[in-house]
C-alpha cells in the first residue's frame, strides 16, 4: 500500500513484516554456506475452519505488491545491526537484496481446499526465508475475510453485500479486508482508502451522531438531502422507525433512495418498513440492513424485503475464522552435491508432503469432483501430462524476480470476484450449502 | 507508523483510513451549518466478549500516532473531489484540517468493563466524526488482543509469554497486535518491525526449514550456533525430538541456551525433553513451547517444566473474540441556541447513555468493588467531588489539539504493561478465572 512511500534512508519497507528468525536463519545460512541453495516453499494449509466446505485464496495481489516493497531501508538495517540480529555479511547482502525467484500459485479467488498448494516459491534459501512471515500476513488474513464474504454472497442470492467493517479490524487490515470481501463477492466498501487504491465502489450512509447532531430527525434528514441529493440512503432507528420513515418521505418526497435499519428484528421491520414505504408512495425506495449480519443471519432474511446487506464485524473476522491455518513450508532443496531433494518434517501431526507440486482440478458431467496434487522432481514435472478435462489451477506470479502486472491493482481485483463466482459454479451443490460438513472435494495428493 | 511518510502530495496519511459517511455527514454538517456544533463523543462497549470477566485498554497511544497524521494529502483530497464524496466548501474545509479538540480517557493498560468510558472525544462535530472509524480500528483490533494476552499472562504464573503471532495477522495488524501483547503482559515479540518501532525485546529460534535445509540435523544446529552462540534455541521436532535433544546438546555442549517443542503432546514432551537435557548436563537449558496456544492450554501446561511460552494464532486473533464491541456515539452537543444538550438514540438494544462521563472506580479493603460512571452538564462535572479512595480512571490524551507525549513511544507501551499490572492486582480474585462469569465489577452509571 505504502510502496510510493519508500525511501532508502528512513522510509518503512515491508521487510521487516516478519519473525527474526527469518534474519537470522539468514545469517546462520549465509555463514554455514547453504543461504545459496536452490529452495522450493509451499504455502497450504492443513484444514479448513470446523465445518468449512471451501476456501477461497485472497492476497496473492497483495504479495505482489508487498514484494516490490521488500528492500529495508537504511534505517531498517542500521536496526538489524545494532541490535546485532545479523553480522555485517548479512547486511552487506541485504544492501543489495531484491527478490529474484519465482513464484507459482492459486489465482486470486480459486476455491481451495485442505493440502492444495496455494503458493510455491522457488529461490535460493535466502531470499524465500525472508519472505515466509508476510506472505503468510497476507494470504492467511485475506482468504479468511474471503472465504467467509463468498459465504455471506451465496447466503444474500443475488443481492448485493457491502463492506462496513473497519472499524472492526485493525485500520490497515480494514483496507485488506475490503478488498478480500470484493475477491470474496461483494459490491462495494465504506472504506474509503480502499475505495481509493483499488477503484472500488464507495458506499455509505449516516450514522445516528447525525441524527443527534439536529435539533430534529427532520432537520437531519433535510440536511443530508442538501448535500447528497433524495437518491441518499436515510438512517431511521435513532427514535421512532416509523416516524422516521414518514418523515424521509416527507423530505425527500417518493424519489426518497433508501433507508437504512440498524437494530431491533431485522425481518419483521423490513416488512414493516416495506409496507410504510409503498404506502407512501416510495415504492422504489431501497431498504439495507445492517448489525452484527453474518452469512445465517442473511439466509434467515432472504424472505424479507431487503435490497442490501451492509456487514461489519462478521466479515472482517472471518465470521468465526479470523486466520486461516496456512504454513509455508521447505518441500524441495539443493544438497551439498548441488541435487535438488524432496524433504519433508515428520512433527507429529504436522508432517508436510515433499516435493514442488503440480495441482489440477478434475470434472464429472462439468461438475468438479477432485482436486488433484501431483509431487514429483522438476524434470518428472515437466514431462507430466494431465488428464484433457482437468483444470491446471497454477499461474505464474513472479517469474525470476519479474512480477505478472495483470494480477495487480484493482482490476485484478474485480477479476478475481469473477473466477471465484466460476470456480465456486463449477462446485458440487453442497459448498453452497451453510450446514457444517467436509471440504466438498477431496485432494488427491500422488508422488510421480 | 508510517508518519514520517506522509507527505502533502502522494503520501497515503490515516485521514481516509474512515468509512465514506464521515465525510458526507462532515458535507452535509457544513453545508446546513451544524459542522461548528461542540459536540461530546464517547467510546464505550455494551458488553464484553460472552463469559470474559474484564477486558484491558490498549491503542490509545496509537490513537495520538494516526492523529498526527491525519491530514488528507493533495492526491487524497482529489480523489475525494473527483470521486464527488465531498464538495468543493469541504475540500476546503479539509485543507487546513488539524484536529483541535480533547480526548480523555482510560489509560492504555486500564481495567474496562461493559459501559466504561473508554474514550471521550471533544470538539467541534465535524472535526470529531472524521475521527470514528479510526478511533474505533485502533481500540477495537488492540484492546481486544491486550484482552486476550492479559489472561494468557495470567495463566502462565509468571512464566514469560511471547508473541509469535505475526503470520496468523494481517501485515501491520501484526505490529499492534505486538504492542498490545506488551499492554497484556507479555514480554517480547518475534516481529522485527514492531520490535523496531517500539524498542521491543525480539524473540526467535528457528524454522523446520532451517534444519531440512541442512544435509543433517546435526549440521543445521552447528550452523546455527555458529552463527547465534551456544545461548540460542534449537528447534527439536523436525524429526525425533529425542535424537535431536541428544545432538543438539553434543554440539552446544551443556551451555545450550534451550530447546523449542512445536507439535505434539506439549506437558509429557515437555516432561521428557527436561530429563533428558538433565541427564547429559543440560541443567540450565531452558524448554519453550508453541503450538496453537491459548490461555487454556497454558494453564494445563502450569506443572510442566516449560520455560516460557510462544504464542501465535489465539493472540493476534483474540482468542475467539478477534475484535471489541467498541462503539463512537455521541453524547452531548451544541443546539441551535449554542447551549450544550445531552443526547442519546432509542435504537432498540442499542441505546446510548447520554451526557459527559467522569469514571471512578472504589475500593472496599484495597479490592476494588465498582466502577462509577457520572453523567452531566460541563458545570456539573467539574464540581463533582468523589469519595476520597475512589481512583480517577480519566486522563488527558489530547489538550485543545496537543498530544501528550507521555502516552506515546515505546515507553508508553512499558508503562501501559505496569498499568495493567497493577490494575488487576486489585481487581477481586475471579478476575483471574479462566471460567466463564460476568464481568467482576459493576459500572454504576448516575447522572447528576
Amino acid at each position: 500500500m505504502n510502496a510510493e512511500n519508500n525511501s532508502k534512508d528512513t522510509g518503512t519497507s515491508t521487510a521487516l513484516m516478519t519473525d527474526m528468525y527469518e534474519y537470522t536463519m539468514l545469517d546462520a545460512a549465509l555463514q554455514d554456506g547453504t543461504a545459496g541453495r536452490q529452495s522450493v516453499f509451499e504455502v497450504y494449509t492443513r484444514h479448513l475452519p470446523a465445518g468449512r466446505r471451501y476456501g477461497v485464496v485472497a492476497g496473492t495481489g497483495r504479495i505482489l505488491d508487498a514484494l516490490a516493497d521488500f528492500q529495508p531501508s537504511e534505517d531498517e538495517l542500521r536496526f538489524l545491526s545494532d541490535r546485532h540480529i545479523v553480522s555485517q555479511t548479512t547486511i552487506d547482502w541485504l544492501e543489495h537484496f531484491r527478490f529474484t525467484g519465482t513464484i507459482r500459485g492459486y489465482r486470486e479467488g480459486e476455491i481451495f481446499f485442505p493440502d492444495s498448494p496455494i503458493l510455491q516459491v522457488e529461490g535460493s534459501f535466502g531470499e524465500c526465508t525472508l519472505l515466509e512471515t508476510l506472505i503468510l500476513s497476507i494470504l492467511n488474513y485475506d482468504s479468511a475475510v474471503a472465504s467467509a464474504a463468498s459465504r455471506m454472497v451465496t447466503a444474500a442470492k443475488g443481492r448485493p453485500c457491502m463492506d462496513m467493517g473497519a472499524r472492526r479490524a485493525n485500520e490497515y487490515a480494514a483496507v485488506a479486508a475490503a478488498r478480500a470481501a470484493i475477491v470474496g463477492g461483494f459490491q462495494g466498501t465504506s472504506n474509503l482508502l480502499a475505495a481509493k487504491e483499488y477503484g472500488f465502489k464507495a458506499i455509505g450512509t449516516a450514522a445516528h451522531s447525525f441524527t443527534l447532531l439536529h435539533d430534529s430527525e427532520r432537520e437531519a434528514f433535510q440536511g443530508q438531502i442538501q448535500a447528497l441529493g433524495k437518491g441518499t440512503t436515510l438512517l431511521t432507528d435513532t427514535y421512532s422507525i416509523e416516524e422516521a420513515v414518514r418523515t424521509a418521505v416527507e423530505v425527500a418526497g417518493p424519489e426518497l433512495g433508501g433507508v437504512r435499519i440498524d437494530s431491533g428484528d431485522l425481518g419483521s421491520l423490513a416488512q414493516q418498513v416495506r409496507a410504510q414505504l409503498d404506502s407512501l408512495g416510495a415504492t422504489k425506495a431501497t431498504i439495507t440492513v445492517t448489525n452484527d449480519l453474518d452469512e445465517y443471519a442473511i439466509a434467515s432474511l432472504q424472505d424479507a424485503p431487503v435490497d442490501s446487506y451492509g456487514v461489519g464485524t462478521m466479515l472482517v473476522t472471518g465470521s468465526g475464522a479470523p486466520t486461516c491455518a496456512m504454513v509455508y513450508k521447505l518441500t524441495e532443496r539443493e544438497n551439498s552435491d548441488g541435487v535438488m531433494q524432496a524433504v519433508a518434517k515428520k512433527s507429529v501431526g504436522k508432517a508436510s508432503v515433499p516435493g514442488r507440486k503440480l495441482a489440477y482440478r478434475s470434472y464429472h458431467n462439468g461438475v468438479a469432483d477432485a482436486e488433484h496434487v501431483i509431487s514429483g522432481a522438476e524434470e518428472a514435472l515437466a514431462a507430466y501430462k494431465p488428464e484433457q478435462d482437468w483444470r491446471d489451477l497454477l499461474v505464474t506470479y513472479v517469474d525470476h524476480g519479474q512480477s505478472m502486472p495483470e494480477y495487480q491493482g484493482g482490476q485484478a481485483v474485480l477479476d478475481a470476484r469473477e473466477h471465484r463466482a466460476k470456480a465456486l459454479e463449477e462446485m458440487p451443490i453442497n459448498a453452497l450449502s451453510l450446514m457444517k460438513g467436509e471440504p466438498v472435494l477431496p485432494t488427491l495428493v500422488r508422488s510421480i
